[in-house]
């Protein structure tokens, strides 16, 4: 950082800047204009890297919005406030969120909802609310947000209402992970697909939001936890997390479903989806047994993907669901995660497999894309 | 009638037999065998007649299996009872239903589902569970059953695990309804959908099953009740089911999901799809709200017809089920279904519209066909 922090002017600063679809991030000094009504700046100082930071700067089968500044998953203090600006003032703690909960629409009013009509997550805008555009530059030319949040840059611009204020004490390079992939992992299960006691959960995908959704499971008391994935080098690590069973779809001849309908007489109570692969999506769901089975949705799929099963696997009293962010509502319910893992009733230590410093933000990435370990953690002051 | 009825004899009596797709019904003297081990024999007194029978008659996109004797909407009295028959006996007051409850395995032990391991529905087969033959003959040659309980027929051989006991004071000509069509209706909103007082609730297909889904809805405190339907004919009968209004996807040039979203500022907060149509089930789950909006499927779908949609509509909060006779369990529920007539929580009258003697029962085909009224009550001794 190149310059004095006050609200009324720009900052200069490193961020990791995605030029191109699949190509790796660049180091730039952008410059990050100051918050705007009902926007916060915020100093990140870790952040981690999520498929689906990988999944939009590949562009594959997804709107490619260049060049872009990524990241989402991270922890920071509030540097400035703009305009309006009640619930934070600069030095809190806090947790970005790539979907927001504006407290007033009537998802933010429901109990069961945490779309929030402002808010919600929109991975094709690029641009903040306010005025519809951005406030990252280099040398004149905008840079696109990602979700929002863009916290692959020592300091960001970010909607107050997908902001969590969380307790001080917590330690920053820890709870990042909970700003998005533990939460929603752990809450797809605890908050969507709620196993009974005793019961058996399939999780498609055991990268960290499918071994959070394990840990859902495993608080739960499910008796059986079935991890499916097809990188063998994941099961290893799971056995960490509670999963008790492993099937790798490509050990057998036919489809995944019937595998599982067979070690389980009929079907799985529970199922949980977090690869973002279409064919894992259908799995998941025909694999629940009839009469009680129920499957969520979590993985983020293609723009061209299409789900598809015949209507009488749905009649024979089979359920789906899909959720973002484990249906927690950012600022009311995140702050309560984080106490989670302050009482030890929450693992984090466990998701946290690799750390870099901010210059080495391309590894991180080749970590995720070679399913190497779960949470790559980066310092941004290193 | 023909013979004396006796546990041990075989019947002859009159039964409407369809010798082909689609070909009207024949009456004829058909040979019914006594019951078997866990089979009663019932004196049908009362039918009706149900979308199912016509589906399967029709045969088109059904496996086609003749000669049948259809028929599943009924109410008789049980003339005799196989071996190892204990809770009922001759005089007993029963609907037949077309789905069973053993009360011995999981399903049956659930809580949450009514698909009977042993009894479920199978609609491709033709022939009793104990011998794998039919009960049904003509001159030697056996005429196939139809989902167990094949009412179109004086006599009919059914498992005692499809046969609900019911209060002897109930007018059989008015609760054999209740042995499909209105407690599936019923029970997809009242035990599936479960709206919220308040709540908009869209019904898709107004024949007997939708209208006692609205029904349902209008018991649950349901504010809005739009039903929608190809026929506008419908609409009328509709307003005496509390429907509140009416869309005809023939009136619209987009997707009715579409013109439903515009109606209710983004989508229902349940819908119930009573159809049969394919397209009707897409529309059903892309028309609820995101967020919290919850569809049941209730309408039999033709074997190759494919259920597809965009993953992220699942994703954006919205939720899909399906059920059969309503989750409710034949055995153990719907003698309470039956008591909420006898209450008069429950009018039955205006869903009969139509009445018939058994030898016109090719018109209450002709009426289904030309969807003009809603049940039409063949009595089997006219
Ligand atoms: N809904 C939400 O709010 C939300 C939030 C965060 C992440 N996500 C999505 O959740 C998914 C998981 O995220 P992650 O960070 O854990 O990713 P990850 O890449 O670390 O893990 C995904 C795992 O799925 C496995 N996989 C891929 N295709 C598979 C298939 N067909 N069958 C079985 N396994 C398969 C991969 O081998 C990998 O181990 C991604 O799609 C991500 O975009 C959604
Ligand atoms: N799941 C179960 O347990 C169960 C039990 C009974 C009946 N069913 C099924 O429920 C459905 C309804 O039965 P019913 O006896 O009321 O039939 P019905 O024929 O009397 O009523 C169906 C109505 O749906 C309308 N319809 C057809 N396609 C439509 C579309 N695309 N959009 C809007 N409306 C459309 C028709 O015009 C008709 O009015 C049938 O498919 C039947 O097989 C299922
Ligand atoms: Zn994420
Ligand atoms: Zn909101
Ligand atoms: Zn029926
Ligand atoms: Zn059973």
């Amino acid at each position: 950082m190149s310059s004095s922090s006050t609200a009324v002017q720009v900052i200069r600063c490193k961020a990791a800047v995605a030029w191109e679809a699949g190509k790796p991030l660049v180091m730039e000094e952008v410059e990050v204009a100051p918050p705007q009504a009902m926007e916060v700046r915020l100093k990140i100082l870790f952040t981690s890297v999520c498929r689906s930071d990988v999944c939009f700067w590949e562009a594959k089968g997804q709107t490619p919005l260049f060049p872009r500044i990524f990241g989402h998953e991270a922890g920071g203090i509030v540097e400035s406030v703009g305009e309006g600006v009640t619930d934070l003032k600069p030095g809190d703690h806090v947790l970005p969120v790539f979907t927001g909960e504006c407290k007033e629409c009537r998802h933010c009013k429901s109990e069961e909802s945490n779309m929030c009509d402002l808010l919600r997550t929109n991975t094709d805008r690029g641009v903040m609310l306010n005025d519809g555009k951005s406030r990252f530059s280099i040398n004149r030319q905008p840079i696109y947000h990602f979700v929002g949040t863009s916290t692959f840059s020592e300091y960001t611009v970010v909607h107050v209402g997908c902001v969590a204020k969380i307790n001080p004490a917590a330690p920053l390079d820890k709870v990042c992970v909970l700003s998005c992939g533990i939460s929603t992992g752990l809450g797809a299960t605890l908050n969507v697909a709620k196993p009974k006691k005793g019961s058996t959960v399939a999780v498609f995908g055991l990268g960290a939001v499918g071994l959070a959704a394990a840990e859902g499971a495993r608080i739960s008391g499910a008796s059986r936890i079935i991890g499916i994935d097809l990188n063998a080098k994941r099961f290893d690590e799971a056995k960490k997390f509670g999963v008790t069973e492993f099937v790798n779809p490509k050990d057998h001849d036919k489809p995944v479903q019937e595998v599982l309908a067979e070690m389980t007489n009929g079907g799985v109570d529970r199922s949980i989806e977090c690869t973002g692969s279409i064919n894992a999506m259908i799995s998941a769901f025909e694999c629940v047994h009839d009469g009680w089975g129920v499957a969520v949705l979590v993985g983020v799929p293609s723009k061209d993907d299409a789900f598809k099963t015949h209507p009488v696997n749905i009649l024979n009293g089979r359920t789906i669901k899909g959720t973002f962010f484990g249906n927690y509502k950012p600022r009311s319910d995140l702050p309560s995660v984080v106490e989670k893992y302050m009482n030890k009733e929450l693992e984090l230590e466990k998701f946290i497999t690799h750390e870099v410093s901010f210059s080495e933000i391309n590894k991180a990435f080749e970590y995720m894309l070679r399913g190497d370990g779960l949470r790559c953690i980066i310092r941004m002051d290193a």
